[in-house]
């Protein structure tokens, strides 16, 4: 029999089932990426190999992006097993340059956020377990759209580096016990690659995909102790408790899978986190809050040493999480958590006396106070209005090219469940401009309810996993 | 209250539900197409205009083909519905020229078939219905993979000219009252861009899409009424006779949505159609089936004559099918429609001493029988078998690059259900090396089944639908 069997059906999947225009694209080479696709299309499952192929060849620019794109929408559609998560998610982690921490002290460990409106948890966590004698090299993003980055808030500080070499990071965290600094480019580009094609093409939110892209860069990272916080709530990105679940389930499945040892804590984003919404101002909070006898939102608080506690647990170094808490509690309020963060500062190139006055972070020029009508219980505080007014001053980009103004933002007085009477402060706005404070003020004042009955806040940590 | 809600979630799905690289393609001015794929990856239906924005931004090139791609998947797994499927077709058909037919004689008649093995159906019926006095503008395509395009086969034709522009195919359509000719290229483009998209992609086989692709080119044509073969078995594309029937309702559905009247018969092609595979051999077989008295296949003379008169019917020049069958005979016998194909042929700047002496066409130098080894019936004739031998030997195309040696091609003697003797003639091989024949004799050998129980062939015409 000759190799090429005619009557095998292999091929014909291939062509046209219909008179057509003769396809005027390269067929061969691209033949079997689009039997990949195919094979998603239909709700298989596919091999690392076949995942690699599609992959590793859209980094090299060998696979066209409209065959990227088409599969991607077939994962989307049709979702990915655990199995097709982790090799996906092993493959965008391999497929540039990873951090080797072995040189370093362990335990090491990364954090991740997946993000909500004042989110500033890892200027306090990081130095906190650093100071613990953990080795923490944690990149983090830039803000896009509602929520802010780390590495923008970083940027107010006074010379402090974000765009580091690899080298340099593990240089700091040496040095200190942990760096805190912007996504190297040469980390996971696969991860760059298919976030901008799923950018374009409706194929952010799948759970499967979400999770590849943050644990890839967690893979990466290098640490063998990944601490997750998975928020949830209007001011996150999933709004939804059940979904919120899943992602941290996936999370913790890529990560177990690619032997490595992580927590998951759900966190409530249903208000903003912590009293400030703004790069500075959230600086700013931090260092309060890492400062002995400092000014402290509660629920921030409670948060940072809820994902210490974990952390320490998870790393071995305290027995359970109630040792961990108190060992988080006692590491901030005798100030090695703060005398850790000013070391980072300064290994980073920042300007370490804004840790001891905060007044020399960027400033606005005008600051007005918004206050209560009638007297109640604060019953909502929006997060996602305080966070676009905040983009809206300038504080966040609405897209990627908008620079940001450190300075702009919003403190938020109250909490929910905070009693409050008519003339009491709420919000205090930040702003560069009177126009910009105007064209702010009416969503800001919708932006707080007030119950005439008394409300119970929802707790701040609420489902720990893994 | 500002223009922008903040509470709005309109632009919070575009948004990354986690810190991640800020996306690198241009955002805003395809962030309206993103919104319309994720429409359809949701399941909803587009609008008309959403669909308008694709398909004319696709053609246009301010479309990315990485989105078009994207969009395509999610059509193909989320299917279109009869309005989305209708609004495609006729954007598409509207995407470049298209045939203006109203200075010609009415009736016109458009035809199409599915393709299939061994199908020169068109080279038969298109002239038998131009006798009748219906005028027939039809282009065709060329061939690639198991099925012949008629384009190929007109080609076997000393000088017969396929690729005409419009204007010169209704100067022959006025001339002779028909045209057989190639695809014109500025018809359509929609479909030659989207169709490259889907065979890189994986997306062919999906109905309304290929059901879009079809009548956009019908539609385009010009043509007030539409005769649809849609072939059903494996010498067909769709060996499910479910899918077909689907196919046609669909094709119906369109045609009708789009105010033309439109005729489908749904047919047989679990065998070879006539007794010829293979571009010269077809062309034979097409004039012989015309010339009166000539040889023929009864099953594809049945269906030439089945076709015709629904033609016939469907354009009103008969009461119903029965006499649409008995003009159709009479044309056929008459020799009128033999006569209309030589003086199609001749418009087209064809030789037409072969229609008069066949054996003018392109011959292969080697011809070789296969025989019968048991008596008995013959059970099957697995068209795909002789379609990819016959390819083997350069009949068709394994890649669109390849050429066509218009010689070379399979006789096949028998139909299923006829008796055979030890030694009678199967099969005859045209072939043009000893190498050539020597590779696809096994092949073709098991291509015959021969059954020592009388065997039923299915009837050609399976239904007839609209």
């Amino acid at each position: 029999m000759p190799k090429r069997s005619p009557t095998s059906t292999g091929t014909s999947k291939s062509e046209p089932p219909y008179e057509s225009p003769i396809p005027t694209k390269p067929q061969g080479g691209t033949h079997s990426i689009r039997d990949i696709i195919a094979k998603k299309r239909d709700g298989d499952e596919l091999t690392r190999e076949e995942i690699a192929r599609v992959v590793l060849g859209a980094v090299r620019g060998d696979v066209p992006d409209y065959q990227v794109s088409a599969w991607l929408m077939a994962c989307f559609l049709r979702g990915l097993t655990p199995a097709e998560t982790l090799a996906l998610t092993e493959i965008m982690a391999q497929s540039g340059e990873q951090l080797d921490l072995s040189a370093l002290p362990s335990p090491a460990l990364d954090k991740h956020s997946t993000g909500g409106v004042g989110d500033k948890t890892s200027l306090v966590v990081v130095p906190l377990l650093a100071a613990a004698g953990i080795t923490v090299v944690k990149m983090s993003g830039r803000g896009l759209g509602f929520t802010g980055g780390t590495v923008d808030k970083l940027e107010s500080i006074p010379g402090y580096r974000t765009a580091l070499r690899a080298d340099e990071m593990l240089t700091i965290a040496r040095q200190v016990g942990c760096c805190l600094a912007g996504q190297s480019e040469q980390l996971v580009p696969a991860d760059k690659k298919l976030y901008a094609l799923r950018d374009a093409t409706a194929t952010i939110e799948s759970i499967p995909l979400i999770a590849a892209s943050i644990m890839s860069k967690k893979l990466a990272g290098g640490a063998a102790h990944i601490l997750l916080d998975v928020k949830v709530g209007e001011g996150a990105f999933m709004t939804d408790i059940e979904r919120a679940r899943e992602l941290a389930r996936t999370l913790i499945a890529i990560g177990q899978g690619a032997g490595r040892k992580v927590r998951a804590l759900l966190t409530d984003m249903s208000q903003p986190l912590g009293y400030t919404v703004g790069n500075a101002l959230e600086v700013r909070e931090a260092i309060e809050t890492l400062t002995p006898g400092g000014r402290f939102s509660p629920r921030f608080r409670e948060l940072c040493l809820r994902l210490a506690a974990a952390g320490l647990h998870l790393c071995g170094l305290e027995p359970d999480e109630e040792s961990g808490y108190a060992r988080a509690r006692q590491l901030l309020d005798s100030g090695e958590a703060l005398h850790k963060f000013r070391q980072m500062v300064q290994a980073h190139g920042g300007d370490t006396r804004v840790v001891d006055n905060p007044d020399l972070l960027p400033q606005a020029p005008i600051q007005h106070t918004l206050r209560a009508k009638p007297s109640g219980y604060i019953a909502r505080l929006h997060p996602r209005t305080m966070a676009w007014a905040a983009v809206q001053m300038g504080a966040g980009r609405q897209r990627k090219e908008d620079t940001i103004d450190h300075a702009v933002g919003i403190e938020v007085l109250k909490a929910v469940g905070d009693p409050v009477q008519p003339g009491e402060p709420l919000l205090r706005i930040h702003a560069r401009t009177e126009a910009q404070l105007q064209a702010i003020v009416p969503m800001l004042n919708e932006a707080v309810v007030i119950s005439p009955q008394p409300v119970s806040p929802i707790p701040v940590v609420l489902e720990q996993m893994g």
